[in-house]
């Protein structure tokens, strides 16, 4: 029976690995969970789940949850609560399905805990791939992708030899506005940006998929996961998310993973790898689908993914401040405080002022977030 | 230095296998060819790669092949030459790339002698699957596939369990007449059916391809060589022959293998295998095909196709029969003495004369063979 501690239990990502779970529940134990602000959610998932311990974004979410938890459920917060459910439980493996920067502490805990990770925090390894695959090969843990496209990757990568890789393919569908020109995304709203037209996903990685900059981070994630070069990265518009990603390897041969557009397959394969196990999902029937299309990524129309292979060969603290700065302006957005295409503006803005520096641990980091924070709220 | 011994080096896998040979000189030494009755191929061949041993047909044919060969190459002739191109040389692996039954007997002994199969003879399993691996298994041999369709199949299960197959899916082309109804296959030409879409290859192979008979041998040759059932094999029409052949795991996830159709990727991929190599293949931008289709196969439009499963499911005797009866189908409608359609209904009427019986010896097979081919000819 695996053991699992599950960061960011309430959310997309995090109710899906516990869909799987579900349906296996002779395989899984969860032992830990953490969720932000949606206290009757994590309650009602610690007394189905009983775990040892929870953890909610603060003090006061914490107290709330406390008179409902379990018995043998203890309840933490804030960023230590976030550590303690990675690294300080007997879990087996850490699904880090939170978004955003705040999940780096807790996945380097995890690591020096010997945790297995199933990473779903994609900013991981954007901010710190450098720092954190070093000491995860070091501590000889696994990080297994649990990104549609990044476990196709690595399911394509199955018994096959590093160095015979000559590229690696991040299919992406488009997005939202993939038939919309330039000029017609101008004065589009939250509500359409937010209407993706394959995958149900929370809301800001729903706008990074529009803006590209999604696939910006994925290819930047890539680039650590595989230990690939830039040059190596392609990315491929395929608009209907069927061929989830792709390696090319030195013989010409491709290896592909398809499969219906569906999170808990690739979820499932983490916590499987390197066995597989039935799903709750539904087969891919192609002859019903009858065509797959595809086009070259047009980096003049998706300007955010072009700042992205910059940022990535720039390394060090550029793509800590793509990241950060993104976060900042899709919130803006969000909040409807910006246009959509202020996204990129505020993005590029936000880079040309930062000066690279050298990024040797993770303290670094937050100094470098925090400040291209500041500097996207008020461009 | 792998040391090849090439059966069938004057047909379109021989002289494909060669071109891999001359783009990794270093890497290969070829110590033995045979082919049919082209002697000046042959010879020019033995000039060039100066193996110890060739072999054609007949005592005639080597007669007049011997006065050409270098100093240090032997001639030998017949089934006993076939059998030591196969068997009595140093070869590390043999290429099995002769067509039809004969190549059962000389592949047999290439596996008593130890050698590593590169397997380019569709009817070495078709015929003798039960026997073919039970022994290669006893001997400790790998059978590794040439074919595009089954060394697809083979990449996508590299580094996966045997058990987490659900499905192997074979595309098909549809071959030359994928666009005609039935009724208008009645009055084509063998021109017309030699006018492969995708793939230049063989005469009988692509009159099979026209038929679906090749998909038929195909769906038998899985069968053994990945230990699954008939239930798990499914046939997809897909006209670009971009994606080769795929794997459905229990999780519903698919692993595939694309590539442009280039017989020298699968080849060089049994030759490389478990590494891989450069090729002096195109490689694949699916960008600029834009597009792939793919329509269930269709069993009435393709009889033959039908009728290998059901022939495959008896099993023993009854996949000879129907290879053997193709084989003179074939040749008689490349002769111009029978129609199109009159192939699937020489199949049908063959294997509906037939008594199903145990085949527990490759000489058994022989002898069911021959049968098969007399009355083929004359219904």
């Amino acid at each position: 029976m695996k053991k699992i501690a599950l960061l960011g239990s309430t959310g997309s990502i995090g109710t899906q690995t516990l869909d799987i779970v579900d349906h296996h529940p002779e395989q899984y134990k969860v032992v830990a969970l953490s969720a932000g602000s949606r206290v009757d959610e994590l309650v009602v998932q610690a007394n189905k789940y009983k775990p040892v311990l929870v953890s909610l974004a603060t003090k006061d979410l914490a107290d709330r949850a406390a008179p409902h938890l379990p018995s043998g459920t203890r309840v933490a917060y804030g960023e230590q609560g976030l550590i303690d459910v990675a690294a300080s439980t007997d879990a087996d493996i850490v699904v880090t399905a939170i978004m955003g920067s705040r999940g780096l502490p807790a996945t380097m805990a995890a690591i020096e805990a010997g945790k297995t990770i199933a990473l779903a925090n994609k900013e991981t390894l954007v901010t710190a791939g450098h720092l954190v695959m070093k000491r995860a090969k070091e501590r000889g843990v696994s990080i297994l992708p649990v990104d549609s496209e990044h476990s196709a990757i690595f399911q394509c990568l199955n018994g096959e030899r590093a160095q015979t890789v000559k590229t690696v393919t991040l299919t992406a569908s488009g997005g939202s506005f993939r038939d919309r020109t330039r000029d017609e995304l101008a004065g589009v709203t939250v509500e359409q940006a937010l209407n993706h037209p394959n995958w149900s996903m929370g809301a800001k990685i729903t706008i990074d998929s529009a803006t590209m900059v999604n696939k910006g981070l994925e290819v930047m994630e890539a680039k650590w996961l595989y230990d690939v070069d830039y040059d190596q990265i392609k990315v491929l518009i395929h608009p209907e998310s069927i061929i989830h990603s792709y390696v090319e390897f030195v013989d010409n041969s491709i290896v592909a993973q398809l499969g219906l557009p569906d999170m808990r397959v690739p979820i499932q394969y983490a916590l499987t790898y390197p066995d597989r196990q039935p799903t709750p999902t539904e087969p891919l029937d192609l002859a019903a689908i009858g065509k797959l299309h595809f086009r070259e990524m047009d980096y003049e129309r998706y300007p955010a993914l072009r700042l992205a292979f910059q940022c990535g060969r720039l390394g060090q603290s550029a793509p800590t401040v793509y990241n950060a700065a993104n976060e900042i302006a899709v919130a803006r957005f969000l909040n409807g405080e910006i246009a959509f295409l202020d996204i990129e503006r505020i993005l590029q803005q936000v880079v040309d002022r930062h000066q690279v520096c050298a990024v040797d641990h993770i303290d670094a980091i937050e100094e470098i977030d925090q400040w291209a924070r500041s500097v996207a709220a008020k461009v």
